[in-house]
């Protein structure tokens, strides 16, 4: 079943375009690049040799990457020195930028549901070390499924 | 703060390739087009020319996505025919697709926390009415701040 629309969506003739969070959120970090470089910030790293060296990706591509993501302020730019070298740049995730945390759950827990013969990290809960999962929550408290959203545009 | 990391992550040393999950489902939807797509598979669109025409993509780049997601199992192609055409394939979303519907909202989420001025829809519980949010919960049945989160891999 389709989820439930109602407003102005069922009524919608052609795309929506910037109207979308959905889409206005994959203009500002909507390649694998991007994800995977968040991801390592994410992880702590903050120097461009290191995040090249975790994601793999060229430097031309990995420093291409990093100016989209400080420019749409998900990353900052901050001075450091080492003794006896230049003062360098590195990447510290802003709040706008750690806010993407629950996609990067979501993309991790999608494949460990349809793949969990591949591995990979796991999610706990500090303390009581139980299994993390996101769930979508109304305001009022409850649980709800995929039938219960209504989308409303 | 970054995340804290436990098991072998503290010491990875380069990339993780196809062993990160989250990076296991960017390498089949990671693109803005492949997320769109799906997204109107969510609100219903099952025909060729209406994904077209909601997503606002040209035809060879629906044509090639969908093919792409028919191909990972997100979606099925499935034969109808309008009386007096030929027969022609739609296109509808499979569990495996479904299962995705956390990362769409994520990314909507994410927007609507950071640029409400520029509206949307809105994800609400049918019944109680109250706004929907994804929220990260261990299987204990605690509410997990990012600070409680353990990654290990």
């Amino acid at each position: 079943m389709p989820l439930r629309l109602a407003g102005r969506l069922p009524r919608r003739r052609g795309p929506v375009g910037d109207a979308c969070p959905i889409d206005r959120t994959l203009q500002v970090v909507g390649t694998r690049s991007a994800f995977l470089l968040l991801r390592e910030a994410f992880y702590g790293a903050t120097r461009f040799d290191d995040l090249v060296r975790l994601t793999g990706f060229t430097e031309a591509v990995a420093a291409s990457r990093l100016k989209e993501l400080v420019g749409a302020g998900l990353l900052e730019r901050r001075p450091y020195r080492e003794p006896g070298q230049r003062t360098r740049q590195e990447y510290v995730l802003t709040d706008r930028g750690r806010d993407l945390l629950p996609v990067l759950v979501a993309l991790g827990e999608w494949s460990r549901t349809h793949s969990p013969e591949l591995g990979g990290p796991t999610l706990s809960h500090d303390g009581c070390e139980a299994d993390v999962r996101l769930t979508l929550r109304c305001a009022a408290g409850h649980d709800v499924t995929e039938d219960e959203l209504v989308v409303t545009g």
